[in-house]
């Protein structure tokens, strides 16, 4: 390793990194309010040496871009990007691309810690977004930092982008590729067990409105209960992940049973225990084969539910209505051999001395934007394992945190390049 | 018919009880939001010629007492009762029991009419409440006021009550009941289809609590889905609503294929599209055979559902939770023959000239609280058909509304007595 590198990894700042981690993970931002998270990192990108463009989204604008998509009514959404190095024709410019936006917390009863407040237990950092992904942000912050306190000069530019939005489309990394983020390689902080990820999968956020007719439930018999017609269109919904499973191939995701799971997350039906339900919501999450058209994707999900439809005499007359709404996550991929994963995987090799996997990641992320937006070759690669995500106790493991952080700046460094190498 | 009888039925204002109606389904007055209506009623009890008694409900007290049940939580209720007639020897006191309170109206786009405005169409009375059970009590005060323009002095007393809280469990005529507003006879004015009804069956409110574990819906089989278990349990359940309907053997409800179904109204379950849902809970109602304990009707569901739990894995180590909550309608009945169910079949049939069917109906309603608690012999009688309640497009047939408004008017007058006759 040569000194220079030394020097930037003996710079990194742990107990900074999860201390700060620790701040952020404290102001809570569900997607769609994220403007607090978002001006707190924006002054910690300062601290880390970068320089900063902060700007107010035009949601008006993105709303009418065709790889526009969001679930959630917005007020105002902050765009915030730190950037160094210099523009030199030796280096090469790298994108570090995390979300400060999370899931809801769930039941609090559900959680060992609070869910608000960052602990760090057994090598573990809990809370909601430590995993997904203000720990991957915070990875690539705290590497910028390493690198400004080491003294070192990038001769291409290292752009370091906080973005809102992810879990409901990905306004946010979109508006900042709009906004002339483009690079030779880029780098999605998302969970990924330390695997660096050419490849993910696509998810689709659908909803499905079943009718029903209402009836007094003493005489139930004589309505048409939407939750009964929900269990036939769930179990064939069920029917249609098992038939999409079975059929993969793809070696990338060889370790995942269901690479592209179909998951209901909500459902709502009904007003009044003794009214026999006439409508109810459902919403989910389906999974798109890497190389899957989602154009087709679609269709065959619609399908199934006509289908399913078809086969009832209630729903044939009263056909289910699907919506495709919030993430539209196409299935991304570049090269397994680009520059980009190759230079990721040496790092962290370097970094870590450990072996490294390459492999595609089951969902879907920012990644896809970068790469057929942004004409941005990317990979994900990030601390943590994404099945801790999205669920009560979501944690980052401390050592995945270090890995990726020597990781993040050992990759800034080669591939950007430096005035000293 | 006697002289008295006739002008009574001639004093009848059927055009000013439709009108009447409409304003009364024109005040909405969802369960726990009955002030203004109750108001609205006790105004139109004095242009009746009823003396008033309107007071507030002491519910910290209410809450105390055994048969109480409900499921909202107030800030306050009004009870409303009309009385007119004498204490005379000769005469029986008879109490008309309407409710004012009404379950929500769902999706407007479902409804051919407004639900908030009454429509005459079709020879009906449209609008949420018109069924249940605006119309029956708009009979019994339009009965008063026929009585009171005929100037009939009754020598029993005639009780009018408005009551709140029948959909949620009984809490108005609780309330009258331990006012002290007790009879030699009582009718409750819900949808009967004309006939007379000794028995109901009984109806108990309640909600289960189905866990799950959360995860990252891309790798949704490595969490538990609270709709995949809410599933299985609906599914026992059902088995078991048809187990007790196929038990069925009461000649009073032979015309019901289902009298005791158990209707699964509301589901609520996960909070987010790409998560697996760690919760979910439905709530339903459960109907009891007249006769059944409802401690052991319980007891049969609840075993219905740790039953169902015993053969999952997961549910076995997470057991659902079973609550009972709002209306806890038992089941009452009285004889076929007692003398309130002779009187109101006489009376039905010389004031429409039709012959009249006894028979229990399905639902639970307030006479269980009537005939248990206030000790009244209680049937329950009225317009229209309980199928048509709780639904869009609610609606009571005018026709009915002039056979019950004629059939209580001569009931009153003779179970009561008047000082012509």
């Amino acid at each position: 390793m040569r000194a220079v590198e030394q020097r930037v990894l003996d710079a990194i700042d742990v107990d900074g990194m999860l201390a700060y981690l620790g701040e952020l993970v404290a102001v809570p931002s569900l997607t769609g309010q994220e403007t607090a998270a978002q001006e707190h990192v924006a002054a910690q990108m300062e601290r880390c040496g970068l320089d900063l463009d902060v700007w107010e989204l035009d949601l008006a604008k993105l709303r009418e871009h065709p790889a526009f998509c969001a679930e959630l009514e917005r007020e105002r959404a902050l765009g915030v990007v730190g950037v160094t190095g210099a523009d030199m024709a030796a280096g090469r410019s790298l994108i570090l691309n995390g979300h400060v936006d999370v899931v809801p917390a769930g039941d609090p009863a559900n959680w060992r810690y609070l869910p608000w407040q960052a602990t760090l237990a057994d090598g573990r950092v809990y809370g909601r977004g430590a995993l997904d992904m203000k720990g991957g942000l915070c990875c690539a912050l705290f590497a910028a930092k390493a690198l400004h306190d080491a003294g070192v000069r990038l001769t291409g530019k290292l752009i370091v982008e906080s973005v809102v939005g992810e879990e409901d489309g990905g306004i946010g990394t979109l508006a900042a590729v709009l906004r002339g983020y483009r690079a030779d390689g880029a780098l999605v902080l998302e969970p990924t067990e330390l695997a660096v990820a050419p490849a993910q999968a696509g998810a689709l956020n659908f909803r499905v409105r079943v009718p029903g007719r209402s009836a007094h439930g003493c005489v139930r018999s004589e309505g048409v209960s939407a939750i009964e017609k929900f269990v036939l269109l769930y179990q064939a919904l069920m029917d249609l992940e098992r038939q999409r499973n079975r059929a993969s191939q793809d070696p990338l995701f060889a370790r995942y049973a269901e690479p592209y799971p179909i998951c209901v997350g909500t459902v709502q039906g009904g007003d009044w225990a003794s009214t026999v339900p006439e409508s109810l919501t459902f919403e989910g999450r389906y999974g798109v084969a890497v190389g899957e058209e989602i154009g087709a994707a679609r269709r065959l999900l619609e399908e199934t539910v006509a289908q399913a439809a078809q086969n009832d005499p209630w729903l044939r007359e009263h056909p289910p209505q699907v919506e495709w709404w919030g993430g539209q996550f196409e299935p991304a991929c570049i090269a397994p051999d680009h520059p980009i994963v190759t230079a990721v995987c040496g790092a962290y090799c370097d970094a870590t001395g450990g072996p490294t996997r390459v492999e595609g990641v089951p969902y879907g992320a920012d990644m896809r934007l970068l790469v057929k937006v942004g004409q941005t070759p990317a990979v994900l690669f990030g601390p943590g394992d994404v099945r801790n995500a999205h669920r009560a106790d979501e944690f980052v493991p401390v050592a995945d945190l270090i890995a990726v952080v020597r990781t993040l700046a050992l990759t800034a460094l080669r591939f950007c390049g430096c005035d000293e190498m």
